[in-house]
Formats: C-alpha cells, sequence, structure tokens
C-alpha cells in the first residue's frame, strides 16, 4: 500500500472516524483504524461492534492495498505533523511507515482480515434532514435518555416519522423529553430506538450545516449517511413509551417567565439543594405560585434559599416539589426568550413549552414533599 | 454584621483568597473564608496555615462583625447571583444572609474566634517588580521544581536578589530552569526558597499587568503585597543547590534552531518514546548531531520514530540520550523564535540559551543510551 495524502483531509477523516472505535475489547484488531484503498480513494473504518464508521478520503493512491494501525497512536502522529503532503507505506516488515518532511514514523500493524465486517443494511425507511437540525434535536432530548441499564429500551431516543414530521424523544422514568421538526420531502412512517450512545457520537460528526443527512432504518440497524461519511449502528429491541398518552394536555396553573431569569434562579439554588449531605437523589426545591409571583425555596443542614420572580401567572395557586437538576438540564437547551411551564396537582408532572407551536415539550414528574 | 457590596469588588475579592482555602483539613474553620469588616472595608482571610491570603474590599459597612463561611458554597452563590448590589447580614442566629434582588440565601457560619492569626512577618529585605514581570519569572521556572518530597528544598524555588539581579531557580536533579530579571531599584542581596505550591497560587492571583507587587522576606516567612491583596507564605529551609557551578560555561556541540520547529519534533516524537509498555521513568531519545543537521530517534515496541531538522551547527558530531519531556517543558515556556542548545559530551548536560543575552538557562541531563 501506498498513499499520499493532504494532512488535513486525513485528520478529518480520522477525526470521523476516531469514536467508533473500541475503548475496552478483547479483540485488539478493534482498537484500529482499518485502512483500505480503493482505486483513487482510500476507505477508514472503525466498528466497535455496536457503532461502525466508514469515511472516504481522495487521494493519491499509488499502490493499492488494506491494513490495520492502532486508532489512538495513528491519529495522534497525524494530527502533530506539518500542514502539508503525508505519505503512507507499508513496508516489508508490515510496518505502516509515515512520511512527511523531515519526520519519519513507523508503526506496527494488524491483519486487515481479521477486522469484522460491518452489518449490511437492507433500508425499508428513510429520510433526509438538515446536520443542524439533526444536531438540534439530538442536544435537546438526549440528557432525559436512561442511564439504567435495566430497561435497555429507554438508554435510546425514540426516531418516530408520522405526518411528515419527526418527533425525537427521550424519557427516563422521571421526566420526557420531545423535539419535533417538520421534513421537507415525503417520506413513510416509522419508529425506531437509536441507542444514546450512537447519538452523542453522531453529534460529534455532524456538523452545525445546512449540509443534509440521510437516516436510512431496517429492521435492526440505522445507517446515516453524509458525504464521505457513512454510520452504522445496532437499533434498540422493545416496546417505547407511548408518549403521547404521557403528557397532559390541560393545566391548572400556567406561568409565563423569561427562560434566562428562571434558569439562573435553578443554578443558584441547586447549589445548596443539591449540597445535601444525606445525599439522596432527589433534591428536591418547593415550587410555590401565587398570583403574579413564583418563589423556590429549600432548606437543609448547609442552609436556606428562596429565590423569587414576578412573572405573569393564570389559574390556581400552588405548591410542589420538584428536582431542580431537571428543570435545569430542559431550560439549558432552550433557546427561546420566554416560556410556559404549566402545572396540574402538586402530584401531576409539569410541564415546559414554548410559547407559540408545539416544537418542543419537556415533561417534568414531581417529587412527593415530606411536609 | 451588615454590608453592601457590588457583586463583581465581592467576588474579585473571593477569587483572589479562594486559593488559600485548605483542601484537606481537620480543623473546619480553615474551610472558611474570614470575613471581617473595618470602619469602611471589608477584609477576606484564608489560610491553610502554609498560604494566608488577605483581600481587602472598599464597601458600606452598615453595622461592623466578623465571622467565617464555608468558601466554596459562598463563592458558588455569590457567582451566580446577577451583576448588582449584595447584601450580607449575620443574623440572630448566627447564619449569614445573603440578599440581591428576588434572591435570599441563609448559610451557616463558623465561629471567627477559631480563625487561626496569619503570621505576622518583621520584613527584613524586599524587593518590588511588575506582576506581569514576575509571573513570566515563575511560569518559566516552576515546572522544574521537584515533586519528590524527600528533598523539599527543591519542591521550592529559590529567589536570589544579587547585584539589583532577581534570578529564579528550579531544579530536580533531572533538570534547571533558571530566569533572571533586572531590578529597577536598589535592594540588598538575599536568598530564600518559596514553596511551589505558593507560586502556583501567586500566579493564579497576580494579573498580566504593570502594577507591581511588593516581596518582602523574613527569616522564615515571606509578604507579597499588591493592591488590596496580601499573600503570607512559609519558606523551605534548608541548603539550595549552587547552581551557578552547576552549569557549564562552555560547549563541544551548539546547534542554532528554530524554536517551534525543535518543539514540534519533540512533541511527536514523544508520542511514541512515551508509549513505551515497559513505563520506564525514562523515556530517552537520541539526539544526533552532524554538520547542519539534528536527528532525534526512538524505538520501541510501538514503533520507530525519526526527525530530521536542518539546522546552524558548531563544532563536534554528536550522540546523546534525552529525556524528550525535559526539552518540551522548557521549550514550551520560551518565546523566543531561536534558541542555542548546547552540548558538551554525551554523558554532560545540554543547555539551552537565548541567542542573545542571559535571561534564561535551562540544563537537561542526559540518560545514557542502552547501546
Amino acid at each position: 500500500m501506498k498513499i499520499i495524502c493532504e494532512k488535513e483531509k486525513l485528520l478529518k477523516g480520522i477525526n470521523s472516524v476516531i469514536n467508533g472505535v473500541a475503548s475496552k475489547t478483547t479483540m485488539p484488531v478493534l482498537e484500529g483504524i482499518l485502512i483500505q484503498t480503493n482505486d483513487k480513494e482510500v476507505k477508514l473504518t472503525t466498528y466497535d461492534l455496536e457503532i461502525g464508521i466508514e469515511y472516504i478520503i481522495e487521494c493519491d493512491v499509488e499502490e493499492q492495498g488494506n491494513t490495520v494501525v492502532n486508532a489512538i497512536m495513528f491519529s495522534e502522529i497525524i494530527r502533530k505533523l506539518p500542514d502539508t503532503d503525508i505519505t503512507i507505506t507499508v513496508n516489508d516488515n508490515n510496518l505502516l511507515v509515515i512520511e512527511c518532511e523531515g519526520s519519519l514514523y513507523k508503526l506496527a500493524t494488524m491483519n486487515p482480515d481479521e477486522f469484522p465486517e460491518l452489518p449490511k443494511i437492507n433500508v425499508d425507511n428513510s429520510i433526509e434532514i438538515e446536520q443542524n437540525l439533526l444536531k438540534n434535536m439530538i442536544r435537546k432530548t438526549i440528557f432525559a435518555v436512561s442511564n439504567e441499564e435495566n430497561r435497555p429500551i429507554f438508554t435510546g431516543c425514540l426516531f418516530e416519522v408520522k405526518d411528515n414530521k419527526l418527533n425525537v424523544v427521550a424519557v427516563d422514568g422521571y421526566r420526557l423529553a420531545i423535539k419535533s421538526n417538520l421534513l421537507n420531502s415525503k417520506s413513510n412512517d416509522f419508529s425506531v430506538v437509536i441507542p444514546g450512545k450512537t447519538l452523542n457520537e453522531i453529534n460529534k460528526i455532524i456538523l452545525d450545516s445546512f449540509d443534509s443527512i440521510k437516516i436510512g432504518v431496517s429492521k435492526n440497524q440505522a445507517l446515516f449517511e453524509m458525504e464521505n461519511c457513512k454510520i452504522v449502528t445496532r437499533l434498540l429491541d422493545g416496546e417505547f413509551l407511548n408518549y403521547r398518552n404521557a403528557v397532559p394536555q390541560n393545566w391548572e396553573t400556567r406561568i409565563r417567565v423569561n427562560k434566562n431569569t428562571i434558569q439562573n434562579c435553578f443554578e443558584r439554588i441547586i447549589l445548596i439543594s443539591a449540597s445535601s449531605i444525606e445525599k439522596e437523589k432527589k433534591y428536591p426545591v418547593k415550587i410555590s405560585i401565587e398570583i403574579g409571583k413564583v418563589t423556590i425555596s429549600c432548606t437543609n443542614q448547609t442552609g436556606d434559599a428562596k429565590e423569587e420572580i414576578y412573572v405573569t401567572t393564570e389559574g390556581k395557586n400552588l405548591e410542589a416539589g420538584f428536582n431542580p437538576r431537571y428543570f435545569l438540564d430542559a431550560l439549558k437547551v432552550i433557546d427561546d426568550e420566554e416560556v410556559y411551564i404549566d402545572f396540574g396537582t402538586n402530584i401531576s408532572p409539569c410541564i415546559i413549552r414554548p410559547i407559540e407551536g408545539d416544537e418542543y415539550t419537556y415533561m417534568i414528574l414531581p417529587i412527593r414533599m415530606k411536609d
């Protein structure tokens, strides 16, 4: 094998595939990048048996060939080389030889035949969406994915296509995040659950650009296709929450509040509420709503905290307990200046919604207060 | 106690003293900030029994008083409050009450009488220096301070005033860093060894500005004085290295090299040399000098690396082994475009010097190569 490639192009490829490298594995070959030439292209592949990433780079291929090289070492060396053409060969001793100006590096290689093949996917349904939109949809839901492996279906996000709309939904038993976007072109309805881990990786690779990404799904796999780059992932198996029925449509108490103002209040009060030496998982704060005013308060052995905000209120007075972390997670990803926060009784969930439209919905379950 | 203070001023004070807070201590009061009013000022003090920091803030003092409050909690709350006036009182229950717009926080306090007094220093000698100069002198030496507690004197930097020049020197047995600066005003000669930990803290507090800082020393203590802020520290006790005799004045081989070029070479080659599975503390690379060329190379089970640079050479050819980490540490803090690197034999130290003047000197001991 002998290729000559611009450093920048090569590094962009490496950066895209590096997150697919297995971190803890009994198969050393999965810690590597598979490098394969194909006519005037070189393909980089990584695969941790759940997520596989391929990236194609156009470059001078002077001699065809395949090899596998340790991903971390290869990427670190390429990253630090000067910004110019890099020549990569495999020599007679099966060492990968990297040459660039006065630098010469030789790395051990692994047998490319041992690198497992990525699953072939027969795409049943697919959609296309702008990369910045998908990035935004992931950002606005991924934090609500469950970390608990005992209900694996909730460690992923539901991708539901229905009536030409993509709904991305995450739920962990305490809160629910829904982000919706209209699709530009017609598509069949489908719904799949994509592992949170995959979405985190995709989020690192996709750009904040209007370039499109194609999402294709089969029964067990999904395929994300961009220019030069493909990502395959397994899907999560099981019954997702029927989320439409879970979100109450009516409210008894509504506030309309500046997003930053209430976010700042929660950021301060969590300093006290989360400092509890008792270190329960729940750090409740009390939210009290009277006409024109919201009070958020908590008391524990660290101290007392009280935040008062003057807001527009509608409906009944209310007192209920909530985990401020869940409010913060949602408020942090909302870009609107103002939001509605709707409440039912003190044992029903609270909903954060936009002032207009229904592009996102955050539902947070209350915590029963002791007194 | 009752004070009213601008958030920004208060936070600047907190940020200055917070690094003096004890992290692991059996005296809870040392995890606090001592707050003392004095007429129209409030003084913040922290002290970990080695470093004490005082910061004075002008503010409205409506009622005099003293208290101690947990430093982390106090600083986090103040940091997150809006940018406006903050009222701080101690109430009848001995709680510290922080009020700012709609926010009300109450924190437990500790007894200010239990807070140990900072040592009083009778300054024998002192110098004044611009803060940015001191910052630079610390940055250019601190990395060479020893981490080994078995020779405590080398865990600090020598501050030597001699012939109206300040020399700051650090040495860890493998390398030596010297940075010198002329002083603007006459001063008595003196020399003290200041703990590396103190210098790291001072470096965080002093500004990259032309404002001056006064360094006063007594037998066992040093005092750093800036506008609003004082830092006291114990000195290290013992005999420092006679560094002047340690640095060879002659060379057999000299190269003149672009600083960035050789730094980049070391940054790449250390990827291979430091990857050794044998994980000895020494990761030697071989430096070979021929007329007009330096070659840096290493070989281990990860691979081979070779870097060639065309440079101006003088004197004999040479081959010697060195730890590339020590070169990198020194090269990273040098701001010059070019440097001299001088060598003796393959068992004598190598010296990095500026092309003109003698404002810094880095000495690195060689490693005996196996072959």
